[in-house]
C-alpha cells in the first residue's frame, strides 16, 4: 500500500474513533456539561445523510465509517438530549 | 445538480458546520466539563491527516472540508487541554 493511502486510511482511523473516548466518558459518567447539544444533532444528522450518500454512490469506506462514527456518536446525542 | 450531490453537500455542511456551536459554547462559557480530551486530541489529529491527505492527492474538497472543521476544533482542543 503507498503511503498516501496509509494517511488516508491513518486519518479516517482517528476522525472516527475520536467519538469512542466521548462516547465512553458520557456513559460512564452521565456528565454531558458543556457538550453542545446543537453540535450533535447537525452531527449525526450529517453522519446519517453521508451514511446514505455512501449507499447512494456505492462507496462503502464512505458508508462504513459513517455508519461506524454514527454508532460512536449516537449514545452522545442521546445523553445530551436528557439533559435539562 | 442532481440530488445525490445535494445530499453529499448537506452532509458536509451538517458534519463540518456542526463544531461551529461547539466552539462558540466552549469559548464563551469556559467549561469544557463533560468534553472528552483525547477525543478532540484524536479528532483534530485526524483532520490534519485528512488535510495532508486532500493536498497529496489535490482534492479541494477533501482539504478545504476539513480545513474549515479543523479551524473549529482547534480551538475546542486548546481549551480542554487548559482544564486542569
Amino acid at each position: 500500500m503507498e503511503w498516501v493511502k496509509i494517511i488516508g486510511y491513518l486519518a479516517a482511523m482517528l476522525t472516527t474513533l475520536s467519538f469512542l473516548p466521548q462516547a465512553i466518558k458520557v456513559i460512564s459518567t452521565r456528565n454531558t456539561q458543556g457538550i453542545s447539544r446543537l453540535m450533535y444533532i447537525m452531527f449525526v444528522t450529517g453522519l446519517a445523510l453521508w451514511l446514505v450518500y455512501g449507499l447512494l454512490i456505492g462507496d462503502r469506506a464512505v458508508s462504513m465509517a459513517n455508519l461506524l462514527t454514527l454508532i460512536l456518536a449516537l449514545p452522545i446525542l442521546l445523553m445530551t438530549l436528557r439533559r435539562q
